[in-house]
């Protein structure tokens, strides 16, 4: 109670929805935007999350919530990194404490968490072609009072290819789509050209525009857009046309009227302008410029680091670090520093991301060799399609791709990689479960969809120096593709830097003698089925183990042995249950004609929310503990 | 012999490599290429094919191989439908009469084929980031003599959000792509836009270009573009900001240098444009304007029609259609009556296609009801997500699109649809072996994706009543995305439109009773499974047969019923052998502590190539012969 009279946010906090926020008068919103940024500041430097977006989108969330009507009017975040301030305003500032903790606040929106979060958010792009199926919904409704339907989406993400797709078909039936583009600048190479400056030219051509679009609706009143029936598609040619023929700008070729460029940070104006353009007719794009980080000094000055900076110390904008000492690495810095060994040997490696150089460390070698790594940008499916292209000339790619994100390069990894067989090694990062980023960014089919691929090698180290083997050993192949998939974060071992050593494809390890019950795992989850053994012995279960290492070919050998045992087997995987390691192991005991009980433990078969990785695998059943309790109970019933 | 002396291309029977084209004066070209037309129309009149595309690519193709040093230079065919020609030109001229049979060539360009093929086609929009990754490659290798790649594209295939990925990145690094835009007109709708006419206005801003293409690469020497280490990419951004700043077109703002549009049938001028175009440094675009089925006057007037005619008269342009009669329909056509049935009754109803109407008939709905069908264009990614914008409001998209295109919708069905539990209904067309349009086209991987997807609901029918049933079903549900996969072509059944019926979300039926084997089979492999049964019963084995209908969820009382009769199970499926029903099954004894012998049938783990869909069957194991022979073995081992 005490800390209530000293807020540093007293006007935010009277704020328990937009209707409240809609009762201030237009002046008092700068004070609402500064009491954001002072919560998100507290907030997030002592519960970590991700920073720099959402500050540089506090007055255009004030300003979107308080023009539009919400939750009637829908607001559609892109990626959803920027929209703490929409959670802060929507009812959700008392709980925004557990933002990112399991059973907490997911990190991005969620419409299982709130009215006003209209669509899943997570995975760039999807904006545009979410919002416009709300907004052609509504006008096919012929709703009343008119619904708005807003998509926010970063210069970032404007570059996908999905979101081209969806402006692509937004001029194509009658829609009110507004479309704000957040333009911080961030993936701007700041260097290239003087186009900046040429921005502020921009004008809205009004008459023109108001022309052109009454044009369109008279075509069409009359029938006279059909041709065959398709009347109602009016096809990216016809964009291409327009700009061709040296129409205003893309959006306007793309019959989308700009509006803009706005300054993003100018709350007032963007009232304004938000209220002149909200009631017009017709797709609409309005170009905003603002800065990551805004209203925060060490933010602003170094965006990248504060994209999600881990805790901090608000005064100072000092980040705190754990102890220091020798700690274990990473996988993704194994990773980025054996690429760039393997690099310095083989002329025929390149490096590849889309948009993730930090991320995945690829930014290593990019750092040593940038003309031998390529960072496409926030396009999955061309990087694969790409190192395809690459690979067909002799060259050896590493595709750096997170595995829930490879899922956008699904088609392309089968058509344009394994049916040519082509030696493109993927590294997938951020395997399983990722914690607190959370149901979006949990890599959890990455076995499942990858294993009914004809002739892809699918591998998973469980330790630092097999991932630095299995790199190694993928460059040595002529063909196929590769997967190595390893998790987020840091695995055990500080000595990691070992010598090179060529694994055999396809073949297991067996880790441990056991006699009651064998274990099979794939990956770093090896971890837990060790502790989980040693809690086992102590019950008195035997339990051997065999690290699979490969998915995909199955290690013929090991599984024979495996199943002459003759006690029951326990596979276990930090993937989706469905499909993955259990799965193989029981599709190949039929096969195979044994009829050994197969005990298959993985994510079971449902979404999974956000959480500490910990917390997640006990969730799940993956902790040791959980291991444990199934090896003995198998263990005893193999003894019988 | 004799047919040689009046052979009706007799040029072009001279030539057996494009190195015999490139002895030829520039003044044969133009009979070379009625050579070709003239052997495409007679080929393709009796063995059918792709025609109309190919014919209007062959001046193109021509020029192509006379300028361009195939096959050091490379030519990446987008889709490949146009690549008949090319086909004629490099060898293939007299294995052409097996074009599409199996063990014949390919329907579209296949690197197994040929050297000139250099990479796979099928799925449209991967011409231009392949390309780029050959392109990519040479010229970091500083190859000598400098080597050309040339992307060829459609004014179709350019509008998938690959294609936008791939030009955004072409002007990013050093290199001498070669994008030629084969514009023939084809998606556009005539009546938009007066905009046809203005591209013959556009002209080379040579002066404009040079100076600009000069001052990236002065910036770039002297590491002006760097910033971070993040130099050689220049963002989509960068791109953006050009064409805000009214830059000539959409390639020019993307830093790639436009020529065009050019007559795309003349090929002397073809000839000359290339040469002078060929050795200019950076990513440059030719634009040619071609007519569909060029040269032959019904392929002219109806060109959708003469995409892929079937056989035809090619004196009289008769297509040779089958015998008249009551047939049963194509799954397709109950697919497209049945939406429009329920569509008349259900106003939330919505049916979306990515550039298939015909192709997958929701051509029906389509002119039933216009405003009601979406067409979105070659973007299946965009055609998900909008439909789970529109599913957000309460409507009940059904998206038609084919199993092998889905597969670039597999992340979008995920994090757009599957993670909100909405009700979007996905009618996968050419599930299975589809036949002659072989590798890219076959629809096998659709149930092992789809199966580890949490909530999915996964079906498919094995008669045409079935599918009607299925989608009447599918729309009595509130929430959770359902997959109805069903075949191309014909079921067996003209009595097919019957009052729907509603049927139970994961519950299979008991097609028959029997002793010895129980099978359990998906789908329309139904009909060789009963025929299977009945050669087994001749031999004495009794075989129950039971129709799973839903892979997802599966039927626990169905199941445990199929274990306690305690003799083999046999899996029978169309789709890959890894992951699917098979794969399920075993997945499902394993959880339930069944020890039953379980044989699993399907498509073996390899790619399939072309062929008649029999062919295939016969080839994969799943003719109905083949499954009796497994379950009489089965059977025989059951009566023990």
């Amino acid at each position: 109670m005490e800390e209530k009279k000293i807020s540093k946010h007293p006007l935010l906090d009277t704020i328990d929805s937009p209707a409240d926020l809609r009762k201030l008068p237009v002046e008092k919103l700068p004070e609402v935007c500064a009491d954001i940024r002072s919560f998100l500041i507290d907030s997030l430097s002592d519960n970590p999350g991700h920073f720099a977006s959402g500050m540089g989108a506090v007055e255009l969330t004030v300003a979107l919530h308080y023009v539009m009507n919400t939750p009637y009017d829908r607001i559609v975040w892109d990626v959803g990194h920027q929209a703490y301030g929409h959670k802060l305003l929507t009812g959700r500032r008392d709980r925004f404490s557990e933002n990112r903790k399991l059973n907490g606040l997911s990190g991005f929106p969620n419409p299982a968490e709130s009215e006003y979060d209209t669509f899943t958010a997570g995975h760039a792009s999807n904006s545009i072609s979410a919002a416009l199926g709300m907004a052609i919904s509504s006008a096919m409704d012929g709703e009343s009072p008119r619904r708005n339907v807003v998509a926010v989406i970063g210069d970032a993400s404007i570059s996908g290819g999905l979101a081209f797709e969806g402006m692509n078909n937004a001029a194509n039936v009658p829609n009110n789509l507004l479309i704000i583009l957040n333009d911080n600048d961030m993936s701007i190479d700041r260097n290239v050209g003087s186009l900046n400056s040429n921005l502020a030219h921009l004008t809205i051509s009004k008459g023109y525009n108001d022309l052109r679009y009454k044009l369109y609706h008279f075509l069409r009143r009359h029938h006279l857009v059909s041709d065959k029936g398709k009347g109602l598609i009016m096809r990216f040619n016809n964009s291409l046309k327009a700009l061709l023929s040296r129409e205003q700008n893309i959006f306007e070729g793309l019959n989308i009227r700009y509006f803009g460029p706005f300054d993003g940070h100018d709350v007032k104006t963007l009232v304004t302008v938000l209220n002149d353009i909200k009631d017009m007719s017709g797709p609409r794009i309005l170009h905003l410029c603002t800065v990551k980080g805004k209203g925060y000094e060490p933010a602003e000055k170094d965006p990248a680091t504060w994209h999600a900076p881990g805790k901090f110390n608000p005064a100072t904008g000092e980040r705190i670090k754990g102890a220091p000492g020798p700690k274990p690495p990473k996988y993704q810095e194994v990773f980025g520093e054996t690429l760039l060994e393997m690099a310095k040997d083989d002329r025929r490696i390149i490096g590849i991301t889309a948009a993730m150089p930090s991320g995945t460390s690829l930014n290593i070698m990019q750092a040593a060799m940038p003309d031998r790594v390529f960072d496409v940008g926030i396009s999955e499916g061309h990087a694969v399609t790409f190192a395809g292209g690459l690979a067909h000339e002799g060259k050896r790619p590493f595709v750096a791709i997170y595995s829930s994100f490879l899922q956008r390069a699904y088609d392309h990894l089968i058509h344009d990689v394994a049916i040519q067989e082509l030696p493109v090694t993927f590294c997938i990062d951020r395997a399983g479960l990722v914690g607190e980023d959370g149901v979006t960014h949990h890599g959890l089919f990455d076995l499942a969809y990858l294993r009914s691929i004809p002739g892809m090698i699918v591998a998973a180290p469980s330790s630092e120096v097999m991932l630095r083997n299995l790199m190694f050993t993928a460059n040595q192949r002529e063909k196929y593709p590769m997967a190595i998939r390893y998790p987020r974060g840091s695995g055990s071992n500080t000595d990691w830097k070992q010598p090179f050593r060529r694994m055999e494809i396809g073949k297991g390890i067996k880790v441990k003698e056991g006699t009651d019950v064998a274990v099979i795992s794939i990956g770093t989850i090896a971890r837990e089925v060790t502790e989980a053994i040693q809690t086992a012995e102590k019950e008195g279960v035997s339990a051997a183990h065999y690290d699979a290492v490969f998915l995909k070919p199955l290690d013929d050998d090991m599984l024979h042995e495996v199943a002459r045992k003759n006690c029951p087997v326990i596979t276990v995987e930090d993937a989706s249950v469905v499909g993955g390691l259990g799965s193989a192991v029981a599709e190949w005991m039929a096969d195979h004609g044994y009829s050994q009980r197969v005990i298959r433990l993985g994510v079971p078969d449902k979404f999974v929310h956000q959480g500490t990785v910990a917390q997640l695998k006990e969730l799940c059943g993956l902790d040791s503990t959980s291991i444990a309790k199934h090896i003995i109970e198998a263990g005893k019933e193999g003894k019988e």
